[in-house]
Parts: structure tokens; C-alpha cells; sequence
């Protein structure tokens, strides 16, 4: 994660390092966040283990859960553990801790388990803080406002309610509402496996999907722009070869090299012209006779002013390639199974936790309206800007920590079609349309092929893009982002829709944020360790923030320490 | 299909056409070898209507299937019709007549309908011919052996049985040993919609598999591969331009347009030089602590002498590009459906055509051992080559004319293995590892993740790199490919195999090849236009040769012309 989606030269531009964090949300998807962390020297470096830079078996120690067996010799046993927040997280360490006989209890103060790995369906309600929480004081332990907390908003109860939808898909459809996909190399494919999660593909990018940029008069297919783009840098630097421009860097054997590589990689002809091809697609597909080709590419000035390089890339990242995976039938198919296994009576939804105290042997957690409960430990897993406001004697240090990284916007809207005009008439079964409009992405359904209806993602965005809707109405959203759509779709992308759900995962109770950015080092490695007796998990401590896989390596790191020191203890 | 495989330039260096078509089953898949037609000028452009080149609403006259109403205000009735062939073209033309009720009998030589869309179970036999038949004469009408079907080839009774394979995989496993994937644009998932065949997605490429060329010292993950190879390409075009070389080319606003898209194509750094980065991969993933890379990109020259061009660029193809699909459960599913709708009782496996006479007021066709079956038209659907051996009287030129294109080699070698290492060692799920070798590709299952067998195709490999395993018994094919995906996956490859089953396509009875090659345009016109009542249909007759699309494609031409013919007569 040396660089990534070219920030190096963008922050040597002056922009803002906070500036910068928040475009990228908008730009490279979540997992870019984390790259330009690394960029800027906010990786948590000092609580890592060092790692040889270069050299082979020096793979990390593989996690091994606790088990039973771990307190027979010593005599011990499992202790009690508050697992605050049923996300993925914490789930995930009840899950584990679960392996051994601890005794886990999960408080959870939405109505559902899940967290943002929520998946919505017919029936299910969704409700909305009613003002954006930005825009409330953040009140740290002591009961004054946060730094930074301020705002000139419009005095609204924290906490308060705004709109309720109600989600009115038909049968069969769901809405990936959070997370949505899920990388070969992650553990939460492994997780999959273990709790027996059917996989199928998630199509990440589609080469007959669309692209549009501002720079652009109209979208264009992936492939053409691809077929394009390759195209004329092959010409460009097979002709660049040609003319003895490389020489002093290329031996005769390197541009023979160079040529093949570009005769391939572009398609570009014998005498290193590119001139378009099969490549590009077809006005009329080949059958019987031979394709109609989409005429002349676009001349190299105009496909250069299109600004194709980031919405043409988005799958290069070490998290977007291509093959990724979900769940059949939902993404929420891991945290129920999680959840299952955890034992239905340990999790407790609607325990809203408001205080949390560490004593000499034991930690105490009080749950709004509910009273006090008590264990040997607690896990912490709740957004830190959500923590950050519970009172306690956690200290000031760990208070000021959480309250470091900032919440990040991040919407999706959820269009279900009456029948599935993007297979039938576009001929695109999944994949993205990536754009540089406020809706970011517009996702075609990697389930339910050829089905009467479907579900399309008609904004996935993040950051400033998100914000432009996070206020809204649900209707407003909805109209806007048909009216942005239609610039890829045509008039038509308006119409047929049996229902939506729009989410602003800054306005979703309890959770305030899509992710959150870290602006800075401090408090990331202090949270890495515990508070007393209170440990801290979460994609917001890794290296994969907003991903699945960053809560559960988080929890499988949490579980492991809190297992050694209960066995040490014993 | 202007170019394809940098066709042109090879072309230029002297090789033969024949060599070069040969070459290209090797080397881009089936998909190429028909655009290598239109490179050579040998595209069926005479029997086509003129396609204007530009412009917008010109799509083909779309496809109205016979229906029964088209007969009421003319009083004909529908005919009856001999379908040869129960492969894909043979059962779309029943289908598609039995939409208006023409009585339609399907004549197939082999045991089981499908023909090349074939899916192994366990449980199923797979005989091959005693010896390949290139060596065996090709007989016309006239009972003359064809030119060019002399061969030194021990003296085998045509059509003699050699090596029966008993298919031992467990239940829910499954092979695809013909057409294994399905382009988005393909009129193939219109009738996998129409017939209620369920979809899933096919990994076409994988940026987590393997690239292994004879140039490379051990193979390298694709990402890999390409972010190298997109990296040093861009750092080259960069600096060129950074340099003022292309300053005769691009103005100022060009040049930045290009830099833009380079870093971000390439991942490079400010001085635009490229020096890794996690679109790389790593060693160790990102988890809690930072990702462990993998150390140093290759040397400029290394990379270039790699030649990884062509296994770089596989998916770049219009039949290739990301993401294509499967039907759920084995491609035969399409078969099996078209069947069903055909009717059982309509479709005679067993029944091979020996002889074929056009008499004027119908078709008479001779079955080996069952007698003269007499029906007003015949569409056949055979393979040419086989084709050209049965007697009758369609005539010289039609003869020369079937005999024309050559059959190519193409084989497939199932491997199923105890558990599915792929998954859980290399996090590969599903794709394609690209080789030079002879094996061609390693394919992993896109079915199945996460379960406890798995099916990898041991071997894809074509023209010249078939023939190679055409001739072995299936203990050697196995030997040999099991020492060549070695060099992939190490001596591990080898262990863990419950069962096996190699198909060599030039060894199938009554198919005689895995697809054709047109060497050149003569006869290809001649066969678009039936003799007598004789009309001829398949992949070999379009611009998809090789894909089920072609032998869909091809149908609706026949059915269409046939139905005109019929309601003109009526």
C-alpha cells in the first residue's frame, strides 16, 4: 500500500491532508482510505510486529481460536465477557470466545443484529436520525463537548428520529445495504466456509457497462473506452520506441520486448497505429454475418480530455479485483449465521449502553433502562465517535482516542425494477457503471439473472458526493438520482420502479457514519490495547477499515489477547 | 474483428495461412480464429447484406421465431422436417419450427443428444475412435477419398472404438467438456432465459491465478503481473513524454490528459517512475498490522523478456471480457431444455445418417440399420467433414464444399480433487491460470466454492497443443498434464485426485473435431444456401465458430429462410 489512486501527487498539490482523506473516500472506494494513510504516515506502525521486507517463511503466526481444551491443564475458566455491539465485530468475538466456553453476552442497541452488514427487504422498516449527527455535539466522558463538536446546526435532540421508510420490495429481492462484496484473499471468505455461507460471484466490473465522466458527451461501454485507452498508449509509446526515444533506457532485446507486450495489449497494428477493433464491441453483434463495428475511435485529444484513468481503474486495487464474492441471498447471511452460533438468547437488541465503568475485578456496563451488568471483561466494538460519548472511567487519554477518527458519509439507494432492462436491452448481467457524477456507481445485480424483477444500486457514493444527499429527504434522493441516471440510461431509467430505500449511513442510530478516516496517528495504537478491563475491536482499528475482513481480523486479534491473559490469569 | 492477436504482424513474418490458423486455436481461443478469417480475407462478406459502416439505427432485422398463426390466412400447413444432429444447431432448428408446429424428427448417431455441449457426470462413459481421425480417409459422395485424406496412419476401421472412460466423479460434480462459458452478448442467454435455464456467473479471469510463460523463472499471480507490466508502461510513456519525445504529437493539454490517466493506469510516483505498490499483492495481507509486500518489482528487462503479452491480454477479446457466465448445474442444461421442449419422442439417438437424397418433392434419408425416413425438408446440422462422407445426391460442389474446412484439435481433462486446495492454499476461486505450455490454461471451478470436492480442468489446450494428448491413452494425458500444472502449482498438483476424464475432440464419434477452420472462403457461401431441400446449419456456417452462439445463430438463419420457403409454397 505503498500508493495508491496517485495521492503522492495530489497532496504535493496542497490540498489538505483531511481534504485529501475525504476525496479519497469519494474517489478510490473505501479501501483506498487506508493506502493514503499509509501515504501519509498514519500507519499504525509501532504496534505491529516488524516484518521482514523481503524473504519467504515469514508468514504471520495463524490465528488458532481459543478452545475448551486451552483451561484444562491450568485449571482456569473461561471468564464472562460484554460484548458491546452485534456487528460484525463484535459477533465475531462472541463467536470465537464462544469456542471456549466464555460466557459472552452481545448488547446491541439497534432493533437488529448486523450493524452496516445489513441487508433490506420487503417488510423491513429503515429509520433516520433526524439531523445529520455531524452537526451534534460530540460529549466526550466528562460530559463536555468534544473538540470539534461544535456546529451551527439546527437544535435537534440527539438521537431524535426523522424519516422511517418502509422497504416495499417484492419477494426474493434484496438490498445490500452496507458492505457488498467480499475479496478472494480476505478472512471473510473463511469465515464463509466455516459457518457454511453459500458464495456466488459478485461482478465488480463489467467491460459492457458504462462509463461517464464530466470530460465526456456521452457514456460509453467499459470496453470501448478500454480498448481506446490501451489502444493509443500502445500506439503512442510503440511509436515513441520507433523513433529512438527510448534508447538510451532500452536495449534492442527490451523494445523487441516492449513491442509484443504493445502489439498485444493495445492491438495496434503493423505499423503501430491503433485503429480500433473487435476489442471495442460492436454497433450490430457478429452472428451469421459479420459484426457492424461502432465506426472510428474518438480522436486521442478527445479521449484524453475524458479523464478515463480513475473510473477505468477502479478494479486495480488489491480489494476490487475481479473475481469478488457475496453471500447467496444476502450479505446478512454471515452475520445471522455468526449469530446462530453465538446462541440467539446471548444477544441482546435494544441494550443501548450509557456507561462504562472498569473496577479492580470486573467491569461494569450499564444499559439504558435496564440496569447494570456485570462480567470479567468487556469488548468494545461500537463505532469510536458512538463510544466516545459513553460515560465512564475509561480515562481521558482513551476518550480523546476515540474521539480522533472522523465519520465518513457513505449512500446507497436501492431501486427495484419491475423487469431487468439492463440484461435485456444493455446486455449487462452485473458490474458497475462508474461515473464522476454524485451517484458514483450504479450497480447492476449480481443475483437473480434473468429474473422478472431486479435490483439496482443506483448511487453507491461516499464523502462529499454522500453528503450532497445525506440531508435529504428519501423522495429527494430518489429524484435526484434519477436525474443523474438518466444521464447513463436515458429517460427511461425512471421508470418501472416498484420501490426504493435510500441510506445515509451518517444518519443510521447508533452506528453515524459509513466508516471512519483517522487524521491522524494518535489513539490508534493506544486503542489497540485494552482500557482496564475493556478491549476495542473494529475494522477502525486495522488496516481494513470499512471492510468485513477488518472486524474480524480486528476480533480475531481482541479474542487472542483477552484468551492469553484469562489462561495467564488462571 | 478488424485484428485480433497481433494477427497482421505474425502473418508478416512468413508463416503459412494454414499455420497460422492452426496457431491461432493455440494461442487466443476459439473466439480469435474467426477474426483471423476476416484478417485473411476470408469472412463470408459475398453472402451478406451490406452493413453500413457508421451510423446509428441500421441493428439486423430481429428474429421472429414460425409461429402457428402464420399459416391460418394461407392455408398451407407446416412441414415436416429431418433434423440431423442433436447438437445445439440441430435441436434450436426443432424447437424453433415446433414453435409452429412443423413436424420435425431429430436424427442423432450418438448415443446421447448435445453433441459437443457436452457435461460429464459420474457415472457416464466417454468412448473415443481407435485413432485419430485426420489419418483416417475422407470419403465424398462419390466414394473417391477426399484430396488431402491420405495420410501414413495405421490401418484402423474407420469409425473403430478405441479407450472407453468410466467418469468416476462424486455426485454434484461435473465437467463441461465442450463450451464451458457464455459472453453477455450472446443470443445463447436469450435462450437460456426463454428456456428457464438458471444462470451463474463463469470466471473468465482470476487476477489472484497464475501467468506462467516459458520466458518466466516460477509463475506470478496475474495482479502481479499486470500491475508490472501497466507500472514500467507507463513510467516509459511518462518520462518519454516528460522528455518532449511525443511533443510533436500531443499539445500541452494532451500531455496532461495522458499523465493524468498514467497515474493512474500505472500506480506510478511523482517522478514517474514505477516502483510497486499493493495493486501488487502481498506476501502477508493487510490485516490488523500493514500488509507485508512482496518485495521489489522485477527488473524492466526481466519483465519485457516474459513475453506476457498474450496470457496478459486473454480477456481483452469481445468473446472474452469479464464477467461471462455458466447455467447453473452443467452447460448441458441448455440441451437438455431445448430436448425437453423438442419432445423425447422427436429426437432418435443412435440413428446414424448414411445417405441423404434430395427427390423433388421431398428428402429421403437413410438411417444405418433402421430403414428410409422421408420428409419434406431436411436441415443438417452434422459437422462438414463427417458430413462430406455420407453418400447421396446433394452434388460435387456441395461435397467439395463440406469437405472444405478443416477440423481442429481441442481437449479438456477433468480433475477432481479431494478438496479444493485452490481455495484454501492459493485463494483462487474460480478462473483461469495462463500458460505457453502445452496444457494452455488451468481452469479452477466456478461452482461449488467452499465445498468439499472440486472439479479443475487440468488442460484447455488447442490445435497444435492438443494434438500433443490426442493420440495418448488417458493414463498418459493425465501423466503429462499433471507434470505440467507441477511447474504451476508444485508436486502437490498431483495428489488428492479422486477421478479423471480427458476428452480429445478429434476422437469424438460422429464429431470428428472441436470446431473448424475455413482455410479458405470457398464452399463457406455455397453451404448458406440449401441444396435442394437440404439446408445446411452450425457454428461452421457464422462468424462464431466454436461458440454455442454460432450454432444458435446459424438456426434462426435456416429456420427463418425455411419457413419463408414453406409459407410461399403453402
Amino acid at each position: 500500500m505503498e500508493e495508491s489512486e496517485g495521492l503522492p501527487r495530489r497532496a504535493a498539490d496542497g490540498l489538505t491532508r483531511r481534504a485529501l482523506l475525504v476525496g479519497i473516500g469519494a474517489a478510490g472506494g473505501a479501501g483506498a482510505m487506508y493506502a493514503a494513510m499509509g501515504v501519509l504516515g498514519l500507519a499504525p506502525s509501532e504496534t505491529t510486529t516488524p516484518v521482514p521486507a523481503t524473504g519467504g517463511a515469514s508468514a504471520p503466526t495463524p490465528y488458532v481460536p481459543p478452545q475448551r481444551s486451552d483451561f484444562a491443564l491450568r485449571g482456569g475458566r473461561p471468564a464472562t465477557v460484554l460484548v458491546l455491539g452485534a456487528g460484525v465485530a463484535g459477533l465475531a468475538c462472541a463467536y470465537e470466545l464462544g469456542k471456549a466456553g466464555y460466557h459472552c453476552t452481545v448488547l446491541e442497541a439497534r432493533d437488529g443484529i448486523g450493524g452496516r452488514s445489513l441487508t433490506l427487504r420487503g417488510g423491513d422498516t429503515l429509520s433516520e436520525l433526524a439531523a445529520n449527527p455531524a452537526q451534534q455535539a460530540v460529549s466526550g466522558l466528562d460530559g463536555r463537548p468534544a473538540a470539534g463538536g461544535a456546529s451551527a446546526a439546527a437544535p435537534t435532540a440527539p438521537g431524535a428520529l426523522g424519516e422511517t421508510q418502509r422497504v416495499g420490495f417484492g419477494a426474493g429481492t434484496y438490498f445490500n445495504a452496507g458492505p457488498a462484496r467480499i475479496a478472494q484473499w480476505m478472512v471473510t471468505l473463511d469465515y464463509c466456509r466455516e459457518l457454511g455461507v453459500p458464495l456466488e460471484v459478485f461482478v465488480n466490473t463489467n467491460a459492457s457497462a458504462y462509463l461517464l465522466t464530466e470530460g465526456m458527451r456521452r457514456p460509453v461501454r467499459v470496453r470501448t473506452a478500454r480498448a481506446d485507452a490501451y489502444g493509443y498508449i500502445s500506439e503512442l509509446l510503440a511509436k515513441a520506441t520507433d523513433a529512438g526515444a527510448l534508447d538510451a533506457r532500452l536495449t534492442q532485446a527490451d523494445k523487441e520486448g516492449l513491442l509484443d507486450f504493445l502489439s498485444h495489449f493495445g492491438d495496434i497494428g503493423p505499423e503501430h497505429e491503433y485503429t480500433g477493433g473487435e476489442r471495442r464491441g460492436f454497433r450490430v453483434d457478429p452472428g451469421v454475418r459479420p459484426g457492424a463495428d461502432l465506426g472510428t475511435p474518438p480522436p486521442l485529444t478527445r479521449l484524453l480530455s475524458e479523464r478515463l484513468g480513475r473510473v477505468l481503474t477502479m478494479d486495480a486495487g488489491y480489494d476490487q479485483a475481479m473475481p469478488m464474492f457475496q453471500p447467496v441471498g444476502g450479505m446478512d447471511a454471515i452475520v445471522r449465521a455468526l449469530a446462530a452460533r453465538v446462541g440467539e438468547g446471548r444477544v441482546r437488541t435494544g441494550a443501548r449502553v450509557t456507561r462504562i465503568m472498569n473496577r479492580p475485578d470486573g467491569v461494569e456496563v450499564t444499559i439504558e433502562g435496564a440496569g447494570v451488568l456485570r462480567a470479567d471483561y468487556c469488548v468494545a466494538t461500537l463505532p469510536p465517535h458512538v463510544m466516545a460519548r459513553i460515560s465512564g472511567n475509561l480515562g481521558a487519554d482513551v476518550v480523546a482516542a476515540l474521539a480522533t477518527p472522523v465519520p465518513m458519509s457513505a449512500g446507497k439507494l436501492g431501486l427495484e425494477y419491475r423487469r431487468r432492462w439492463w440484461e435485456i436491452e444493455d446486455r449487462i448481467y452485473g458490474g458497475a457503471t462508474e461515473t464522476d457524477l454524485d451517484i458514483g456507481h450504479i450497480w447492476y445485480p449480481s443475483y437473480g439473472f434473468h429474473g422478472e424483477r431486479g435490483l439496482v444500486v443506483g448511487y453507491y457514493n461516499t464523502a462529499v458526493d454522500a453528503q450532497t444527499y445525506d440531508d435529504l429527504p428519501h423522495a429527494r434522493r430518489l429524484r435526484q438520482a434519477l436525474a443523474q441516471g438518466a444521464k447513463v440510461h436515458g429517460p427511461a431509467y425512471a421508470k418501472g420502479i416498484l420501490a426504493s430505500v435510500s441510506i445515509a449511513w451518517r444518519r443510521q442510530p447508533h452506528i453515524e457514519g459509513a466508516w471512519v478516516s483517522w487524521p491522524s496517528r494518535n489513539g490508534f495504537s493506544l486503542l489497540q490495547r485494552p482500557a482496564g478491563r475493556v478491549y476495542f475491536a473494529g475494522d477502525w482499528l486495522t488496516q481494513l477499515i470499512a471492510w468485513q475482513a477488518g472486524a474480524f481480523e480486528s476480533a480475531r486479534k481482541v479474542v487472542t489477547e483477552l484468551h492469553h491473559r484469562v489462561l495467564k490469569e488462571a
